[in-house]
């Protein structure tokens, strides 16, 4: 199959318009700032992109003024990366150093925005920073306390519901990627029956698994777990030596990536036949996810999804609380805000692109996950993932 | 050519001595316990390994207690994979659930191991957290203030320097897979001649270079950066569609992974030909390489390495301080303490496996990177990447 030829990164005009919704947001809660170090954010704001974030030694920082661009506060080893970018404002220091790893610098140019003379009536001496659900403080916390000391006192609010609602909308540039990623991972599924049989090592079914999404065209395979058996109840697990045999099933869940982007979907299939239990454990789960993929309209919410499955799953087999939600956002990261879980209540909306993923307890302990990826619609969904099968298929 | 057959994992046996090794500093220290929430530790202390970590929904915590294992308090979503460890002491939370995210079950298991009753009379109601140079929390803020307002007040003390020289010193495991991901990768580099030439973009060239390196045995190729041109200055870079011109140099960074352990060296290469300042600047960047390879003994200092590739380099060109540093620390990430800087001083040890990467300024801005990976031992260094040719290779 030939999947359509993107563009890669962005162009400026998409940076503007998420600064543009971020200061209206910063304006509204009365924030002078808002100051992010982790990738994701970073990436967001700035098209920064690199796999440099591994490297734990620099911490990186982008601070966004109410008006104007970001300002890149960071290692000088980033300075020709950064400079690609549409940043215009890049400060370095030269690192590691770990008497003072970009603390003061970060300081005073937080401290310069405080002062400046364009500040508005309306603005209180807070920088937003994020610090609830699924954010964390990349930089060490001995620094963080000396950034404060150097600081008006409690500076920092809050800004998790900032970033969340930024990040959970996916402009048309964004989910082209995601879909993208969603085919080729599709396409890759859908080989499985060739790559795979039985005498095989889990081991070498994962990696012909990769080596087939990287050939189609993923730029990398960065979450790939699974397992192959009569069933299994470890679903983040990696490869074993285990020998594949006749009446397994197999399992693959892949956050793969095209241009920084994600998928994030599993299949599960059996060698050679299946025994009734898994087939009726796969026709459920099935039935849970197409619950929810009906009711995946704006207005409805994450906990409708949730219930949805929830009440599929509960009517016909035993509750599994071991993975938490029936799905999550889906973007940049492998998992986004929000969760569909029973509180969670995030009211869907267009652009919002989501997992449905149910799972259930069945046989002797084991768990069954199935997943599909989707943006949400003025009308309805449109599915990214290629529909799972509704039968458990048999690789022959 | 065929790789050594290494067991997957660890033994208990080896994660007893880490423990052993960690509870001796806890007790110089006057420390209740540790407490690490990032996946390197978590993995160092465990075994525990998955690519799960991606997902930033969650955290993880494990506590070591000054005697006994490790407890692991953590997501429902991990029990099977943790059960599958050395470790017994498993304590789950259904998550997600942002209303308490493992904060009241780690309090309560961290106050259980203050109230033991084996308590020392040395021990004082300390808890060591890493919060220094290359650390960060992985929870959110406004989680860990939670947790603090649980327990003794100013509870948490850095713990930097334990997990540090924990780390640093590799045992003959962890060396065995360091030393089979370095042939990989080298066999993978030795291979570029043969997967390159004029005419191909850079994104083609990135891309056959991974699947090289993962058809060979590489588990993984989780960082892999590298620039084509007459020269760069980005040496962080991403792929772009440039098209490979003859008298082009290549340069591929590539941390790649078996069994959770990384290589980080770097090749350069021509197309063609070479002009004379890329030759002679490759040449100074050997040299400064080898001056660092020959002084690498137990008893130098990582600045001795600093001094010894600075000194090469000063004489015949221009010194670049982008970079920040000439090598670093190789094992569980792709790098890792300590840093062979001016005034980093930490002194080498037998088992310490390390990166020299000494870089200059040459030509128009451009900037040259040189990297090997090696272990100390008693006698000199043991080379596990296979030492870059002496000459700035030509690619046909």
């Amino acid at each position: 199959m030939v999947y359509p030829d993107l563009l890669r990164g962005f162009p400026d005009e998409e940076f503007e318009q998420r600064v543009d919704r971020a200061q209206m947001l910063l304006q509204e809660e009365g924030l002078s700032a808002l100051l992010v170090c982790t990738e994701p954010e970073v990436r967001y704001l700035t098209g920064f992109h690199t796999p440099f974030w591994q490297s734990p030694t620099r911490p990186w920082f982008v601070i966004l003024p109410r008006s104007g661009k970001p300002i890149a506060v960071i290692p000088s080893i980033g300075e020709a990366s950064m400079n690609e970018t549409w940043i215009d404002d890049i400060r370095t220091w030269s690192s590691p150093n770990p008497f003072d790893e970009g603390v003061s610098l970060l300081a005073d140019t937080l401290n310069e925005i405080l002062a400046t003379p364009s500040k508005t009536p309306d603005e209180n001496f807070k920088i937003g920073l994020p610090m609830g659900s699924e954010t964390h403080l990349r930089m060490p916390l001995v620094d963080f306390e000396q950034l404060n000391e150097k600081l008006y006192p409690n500076i920092f609010v809050d800004a998790t519901e900032i970033i969340k609602s930024l990040r959970c909308i996916k402009s048309e540039r964004e989910i082209s990627k995601i879909s993208k990623i969603c085919q080729i991972v599709s396409d890759g599924f859908a080989s499985l029956s060739d790559l795979l049989n039985v005498g095989m090592s889990e081991r070498e079914a994962f990696q012909s698994f990769r080596l087939k999404l990287l050939e189609l065209g993923a730029d990398e395979v960065p979450y790939l777990v699974g397992a192959t058996g009569p069933g299994f109840s470890d679903i983040i697990k990696q490869p074993s030596d285990r020998i594949i045999q006749p009446g397994d099933l197999v399992m693959f869940d892949t956050g793969s990536t095209y241009d920084g982007y994600f998928s994030d979907f599993d299949r599960n299939m059996a060698f050679k036949f299946a025994d009734d239990k898994a087939k009726s454990a796969y026709k459920i789960v099935w039935e849970a996810t197409e619950a929810a993929l009906k009711i995946a309209i704006p207005g409805n919410t994450t906990s409708d999804l949730w219930e949805a499955m929830g009440s599929v799953l509960e009517t016909e087999s035993a509750r599994n609380d071991s993975v938490g939600r029936f799905g999550h956002g889906l973007g940049m990261q492998v998992t986004e805000w929000p969760s569909n879980t029973l509180n969670d209540g995030t009211v869907l909306q267009e652009g919002m692109v989501l997992t449905v993923e149910p799972n259930l307890s069945w046989g002797d302990d084991h768990i069954m996950v199935h997943e599909e990826n989707f943006v949400v619609r003025a009308d309805g969904i449109e599915l990214l993932s290629r529909r799972a099968s509704s039968e458990l298929e048999i690789i022959p």
